[in-house]
């Protein structure tokens, strides 16, 4: 008799974006003639680069031609796109990583989501909260958690509270943890950590042998020169640190599909003898069994993330998300709210006047404005109050949302 | 203190084709004249047809403009792409199976690992030996298994021996397994089951509540009209069966990365209360949170298989393999070898001389020919003194190397 994995039953409603999906979908059913403006998902809406399109095509031809067709390629990714990786994002940047500490999937959802599975079961995770869903709803699915409980918590995971108190800093906690999860530029909040903040999770990482499992999805959109970009810009994060990063947001690859992740050399986990094992030589055997390579012409795209032409692009695309969040910022401001995020992240948070409950605020924009954001509460109870604009929209619509919302009295 | 899962420390040696990987190089760079042929690992080499490469520009040309442009899709894939597989795979060929049983992933090695984390750690897997190395590792490494045990099987799983003496159809199990893998036409094997054969193993898995997880990625290859193109064929499979396909080697996607599973709205699992649970919403819970939908270009250039240009080229390519397939099983029958597989499928298995080691087979081709082909053992014990070659090779590598072959007396 086939059995369920009955830890999918310890699972709270929905994936956050499948809900706001279906209530948008009801009112746009009962409401035709509505024009709704969906700034929920963080999706951006410009088309990829002229450079990334024209590599794009270049790999596309290549599988054209039997002398330059590209079967089966390496697991771990094209060395062409791991040494323009490598180059770019660290080395140039003082960090000592080399391509072969990189590996090239089709996705940070994926990579985060898989990440765990090199570990043990009995290893205490630490999530920020507000948190992106995955981190959480794959351990919950993996065992690695007890049930639900009443204020929105997983049993045997240490939350992290993260809000206006604390500056969205979560406290280093008081008991051990082994593997914790770190988002910075932060999704949902679109807040950062300062080198020195950072260094303490380094600190204590390296004290108790524990691994910081560094989400930057966001890093792209850092404006200010003292914000970290990555996490092994601290000393010892090479000993305690594995990043993620995501050409989704980055460049626009939310339908391309590419990411990879960054696993140093020098990371090492222990088994129950007390010996150390390579983190990396393990991520290397699950990435090699359970996963076959990113598209080709896909890894040939985002190598062009990385001439001349293509950064110059990409850079004026980022800037015109960040203008939206700058325009959204003031806005809010000048009506009211309280904000936060959307300087160095395209996420602006935003407080929920008279303590007004995130999904009563989504369900009002919806039903009164028809502008669509995600209610903090989605990420987290520490979410509860705050609501996440994505700047990943036109201009037009930012502006037209922002005035639509001052139409609203709260 | 960050710990691994120990289960990685059961795997046995490395995975199968970088070890073939690490030979072959290794007598490359000590060898540099020698003109090296390989037909090891079961790697397409024709480019992608011309109707597949216009439609996968086409994607790419909609990437370019704000207007088509293509953000996240829906984790599913794409409906154009999963209603022209319902139809062309399915329904055309009278099997109730709709777009909302298909969910589209990167590819099969990731959906064969994938799937077993909607079921319980509890469940008893079997599988034919000798086998696709990916149903035993993952299992392995996810803790379904005991250690590995002296004779290369892992305690726990149930192996089902499939030999030239069972014609490759593996024995009914004499006590209850809840899952099973059956690969047809088989990799490595090359050999089919005929309907009855599949009829049987439906009808043990309706009887004992089972669930077959049916990889079909060589389907396409199947030139005789008799033999079962899915296991949806045999009635009362819709409440037993999860079926797996690629476009890998169908269309000559490995580079390109595109797959699917079909699982039906009737097929369900058990909670330990023996409760039934749909096994497409577990399914679809998982896909949705750890998988973020295959590239929107790969999946418009997959949907060009089934139009009728698309059907016509990939069938030319496919009878292209298919002579090569055929020249390689009457060369080696001429020099005495028995052979199998071959006729509806990409893969010859051949039986060694004197009951030669297949490595040991392995080691001679590659130092006295520079012939590369798969040893049999490395899919598992009964495997052993078997060898695979694949036909997806030129026309002019397939001949030379049969030439060579000649030269060699074992």
């Amino acid at each position: 008799m086939a059995r369920i994995n009955e830890h999918y039953e310890k699972l709270q409603a929905g994936y956050l974006f499948p809900e706001i999906g279906r209530r948008v979908t009801a009112y746009a059913q009962a409401n035709p003639e509505k024009k709704i403006i969906r700034m929920g998902i963080g999706d951006v809406t410009k088309p990829l680069s002229p450079a990334i399109i024209d590599a794009f095509h270049e790999g596309v031809r290549e599988m054209a031609q039997e002398q330059t067709f590209k079967g089966y390629g390496p697991e771990q990714g094209y060395a062409f796109l791991r040494e323009a990786i490598a180059k770019n994002e660290y080395q140039d940047r003082g960090m000592n990583i080399s391509a072969d500490d990189i590996f090239i999937s089709d996705g940070s959802k994926c990579d985060t989501g898989n990440i765990l599975e090199i570990f043990g079961l009995d290893n205490r995770i630490a999530v920020q909260d507000p948190v992106y869903p995955v981190y959480v709803d794959t351990s919950v699915m993996a065992g690695r958690t007890g049930n639900s409980l009443s204020n929105g918590y997983y049993e045997g995971i240490h939350y992290m509270p993260c809000t206006a108190q604390n500056n969205f800093i979560p406290q280093i906690p008081d008991k051990k943890v082994d593997i914790i999860f770190l988002c910075y530029p932060n999704n949902p909040t679109g807040t950062t950590a300062t080198k020195d903040e950072l260094k303490k999770w380094v600190d204590y990482a390296l004290q108790y042998n524990s691994i910081i499992l560094f989400d930057a999805a966001y890093e792209a959109f850092i404006q200010e020169d003292e914000v970290p970009r990555s996490i092994f810009e601290i000393p010892g994060a090479e000993h305690c640190a594995i990043e993620f990063r995501s050409f989704s947001k980055k460049a626009g690859f939310t339908g391309t599909r590419c990411a990879f992740i960054v696993i140093p050399e020098t990371l090492q986990a222990f088994d129950s003898k007390g010996e150390k094992v390579s983190v990396k030589k393990l991520w290397s055997r699950r990435h090699s069994t359970k996963f076959n390579g990113a598209s080709y012409p896909v890894q040939k795209a985002a190598a062009a993330i990385y001439s001349p032409e293509g950064k110059k692009q990409i850079e004026e695309t980022i800037a015109y998300y960040m203008e939206n969040a700058r325009i959204m910022k003031e806005s809010l401001e000048g009506q009211g709210f309280t904000v936060f995020g959307g300087v160095n992240a395209p996420y602006v948070w935003l407080q929920t006047k008279n303590n007004m409950k995130s999904w009563d605020f989504f369900d009002q924009l919806l039903q009164k404005i028809q502008v669509v954001g995600t209610p903090g509460s989605g990420f987290g109870p520490s979410g509860e109050g705050y609501f996440r604009f994505s700047a990943f929209a036109s201009r037009e619509n930012v502006i037209e949302a922002m005035n639509r919302l001052k139409q609203v009295t709260f």
